[in-house]
């Protein structure tokens, strides 16, 4: 069955959810119409529907491999990916100067839940290539600018991101690469980096890697890190690419999902790179891509999610046991729960991308708080819908779930990696109640006064909406107020993960109250706002009970009771 | 990492959760002393341990395939096989006439937990092995019986059920294979069945169908469906493996798990058969397999999660990031989940075993009740616990839980097919809410009696853990009434699900205060009965808001509506 661009619901949510109005008022994003904006949705989906979706499944079937040192991709993708470079997709966001369309980050966000809808494999490799171009923007010397943004901004060429070692996963601090002076003001880069996604290909171009290592003079820990761009064959005097570097795939890896994005175990032997940034201060400027990336595995959540849904919509409607099982109601549980946890969470990944687009037209404070305070809910939540989405759609396909020609568990298996990449979930919870917590809950307090001044107003035409969501903003808002006054971090982190998801399900009660208010009350949306709001809302206060019960108990248990 | 035998926690469970004393009082199963059981929880374990487990890799790696209309199974798995049947494994649960060692269905539940957990696929081979034999059993003529069930305890051949078509899955009676009487007693059997788990295999021996057919004058739906014995080979005069019959294996199924298990497309083209049971009576026959066999998915959900369970600790002590994360909150609230829930999951388990124990041994109509409203709990909630669990054990592993090589990933495929083969968690639901509230909800208001009275025994001990347990009863005994009020099957159709979870939660905190209470309060089970009392069972209450939200706003959306 196709895949179907859900257009219609971009442009709902940005009038009704996430008030692109906003982000049109700026200066900066000005130029970005309806018109155009309505373009571009239309342009992105017709590309996601017609080229990208079509070589889904070859991507699963016949994964990237590695010959005699070289990776070849699979069937179909290096055509593919080229018609969505020359369409000019890779980065609609990247500065005019350099060849993009300078749009809002919304727009690319859209565009990458499409494209992880069609293909989340392929679509990594359009992820982060955006990160890297963010990065060098923000970071690079002028002249690594020029050399490789218009190149990385057409697609001509690609980037990646070198950040994991074996022994340095999460605690990136530990990580041993080394980078010495060339004396010409280039570096001599050693090191072995591991899951280097799209670490090589068979595009043609060049292969931008983006690595982290440590300076001779670099101190212990993320504090001593520095960032270089390290490229598979080094620019020459025009800018193509010219001799090859000394670095090298050594394996990829067997994975899950995704088999279609090469995951890549990177060996640097001394190869040649330039700093990005100031020495020692890598990790800021990774952490410039890794905040947008953040926001872009947030919208495959809800892209898998989309996808597994309508796919799961279409075999309820075709398939006859006891009539079309769409029409049982628990299979109508099901398809509804997919379609409000993806509402919900199209609603969460889109508000934040708006809040980012606020924050870097307007500078405002507030905005700047209100992107980071989304960003990790955004990324966490998302990706646990589109886990817990994919995986209803394979129950509803029943056995034929199980058989791997339904397509139905491939959306399962490749959505999985979301919850870990770009900082396992566990990690965007402790972010949430500690770094963006550091305000005091500030930024939190200011969101939920947000949600229930809406519910408030809201309170006269749709009661029965506007009251439970009232009553979840405030239960939550308790909740937080007992957070932030926990100084022990340990306390905080034991229930991160439930606080997380409760307040993901006040935002999810927020913005489905926000449509159906758009609709009067009346229509299609309105009908699931009850239903999220009846049937899954409640959650919230289980959760925060479990994120609430302190850290006491959990290290009370020994290795050995735990092992018994 | 090897997989250990949880040993000490059956004992446990035996002696302080489901009662085991109860059974072993009865004449049928006066045999199985402590001792006795003992031996097989030692024996069993260290087959799994030493024979079974090291053949789970292999079985992913090199699935079962079709080689010129023969089935060639996954490397070591014959020899594992045959170990495991010389030891008398099949069905230790078999009548002693014909070999087996007659001891309760709950020792044979516990072998099944294990032989899942160390190869699930594997296991799959004896779980419908002993469905046959239960089914002969209590069905077929003395003929039949005396020829197959010697042979299949001994496990020198094995037996399938044949019941899906492709137009017939959870509607069984939209069947169509036909049999015809041959004239001599026997019947020629056509048709093509789907999703036949060890449809064939290499191991020698002969296997054996039962299929579901129509007769002639077989009425249409379930009422005229026969049960059939169509063996692969024609026994000769003396019982041995004859002539080939007339039916084939299609193909094999490309499946997300359980490679290892040869799932076949079987083509029956007038292949000599022997009915089994009444004419037009198989769907009563195919029960008696079935029923039992639910409980045995239900233990391959507690067999894989534990498997997980010790594979995502074993990981967590060896992997340092910014110390061994075991150490990390985060990090223990999942292993402490997932040990949690497996307990919870075992426990019901084997409280349904020792219910359908005693209905057998007893006949008792409490016992038969009781028997019949756990099963699909435990059938449903054990594998959603599976299914949970093992999904943790991926997130503990961070990007190595996405490679395939560590192992966690298979598990989380593997044991996926639990919620969907014999019934799927929603039938199960459908059958809790339905046909098992046929009593006006009797055997479930008795199961509350007990949980409150034991809560309220305890609550002097332990009041902290016994009064949460009370109220969640309680609360449930509200959801029950209202669930027995509602004569339109459709609402209780539409919770029934988180009916069904917020069931097994409540009996998850009994059990876990029984564990608490045998221990006086102190120790590494009764601070994980706080763990789940305090964390987990607050979740009861949603899922009961959720069970009762009605049917109406299901069927309020149009399916237009639902692909907006």
């Amino acid at each position: 069955m196709p895949y179907r661009a859900p257009v219609e619901d971009y442009r709902f949510i940005f009038d009704h959810v996430s008030h692109l109005d906003q982000v049109r008022a700026t200066e900066k994003f000005a130029e970005a119409t309806s018109d155009v904006t309505d373009a571009i949705l239309e342009g992105a989906g017709r590309l996601c529907e017609d080229v990208i979706y079509p070589t889904l499944r070859e991507g699963d079937l016949t994964p990237a491999r590695l010959e005699n040192g070289v990776v070849r991709t699979s069937p179909g993708f290096a055509e593919a990916f080229k018609e969505l470079a020359e369409g000019g997709w890779v980065a609609v966001s990247a500065p005019e100067a350099y060849g993009g369309m300078g749009l809002p980050l919304t727009m690319t966000t859209a565009f990458n839940e499409m494209m992880a809808a069609s293909n989340m494999a392929l679509g990594l490799c359009t992820l982060l290539t955006q990160g890297q171009v963010e990065a060098l923007e923000h970071h690079a010397s002028a002249e690594i600018r020029d050399t490789y943004l218009p190149k990385l901004i057409s697609g001509e060429w690609t980037g990646t991101m070198n950040l994991t070692e074996p022994q340095a996963g999460s605690d990136v601090g530990a990580l041993k690469s080394k980078a010495e002076p060339n004396g010409d003001g280039s570096y001599a880069v050693t090191g072995q980096k591991i899951f280097i996604t799209w670490g090589d290909h068979d595009f043609g171009g060049n292969v931008c890697h983006l690595v982290l290592a440590r300076l001779p003079d670099g101190v212990a820990g993320t504090k001593g890190i520095s960032l270089f761009m390290v490229p598979k064959y080094l620019p020459d005097a025009d800018g193509n690419p010219g001799v090859a570097n000394t670095l090298n795939v050594v394996s990829l890896e067997h994975k899950l999902g995704i088999h279609g994005s090469p995951t890549a175990v990177m060996q640097f032997d001394g190869a040649k790179g330039w700093l990005v940034g100031e020495p020692h201060k890598g990790m800021a400027a990774m952490f410039t891509m890794m905040n947008n990336a953040r926001l872009g595995v947030g919208a495959q959540g809800v892209g898998v999610a989309e996808a597994a849904y309508q796919h799961a919509l279409a075999y309820a409607q075709e398939r006859n046991q006891m009539g079309a099982i769409i029409n049982h109601a628990d299979v109508r549980r099901m398809l509804l729960t997919m379609k409000a946890e993806t509402f919900a969470a199209r609603s969460t990944v889109m508000c934040c991308a708006v809040a980012l687009d606020m924050a870097s037209a307007t500078g405002s404070a507030e905005w700047i708080a209100r992107g980071a305070l989304l960003t990790p809910i955004a990324k966490a939540f998302s990706t646990d819908v589109g886990i817990e989405v994919a995986e209803i759609g394979v129950q509803v396909h029943g056995g034929m779930g199980f058989i791997e020609e339904t397509g139905a568990a491939q959306f399962s298996r490749d959505v999985r990696i979301t919850a870990i990449y770009e900082g396992t979930n566990g990690i965007q919870a402790m972010d949430l109640v500690g770094r963006k917590m550091m305000d005091g809950g500030e930024a939190a307090f200011v969101l939920l006064d947000e949600i229930e001044a809406h519910a408030e107003t809201a309170r006269e035409t749709l009661p029965k909406l506007a009251e439970p969501v009232w009553q979840a903003a405030e239960t939550l808002r308790e909740a937080l107020e007992w957070l932030v006054a926990q100084k022990d971090m340990n306390t905080r982190f034991a229930g991160s993960v439930p606080f997380l998801k409760a307040f993901a399900r006040v935002l999810g009660g927020h913005y489905h109250l926000k449509a159906a208010m758009a609709e009067g009350g009346k229509g299609a949306r309105s009908k699931l706002a009850r239903f999220y709001v009846q049937r899954l809302l409640p959650e919230h206060e289980a959760l925060l009970t479990h994120a609430m019960a302190g850290a006491d108990d959990l290290y009370d248990f020994s290795v050995e009771e735990m092992s018994a």
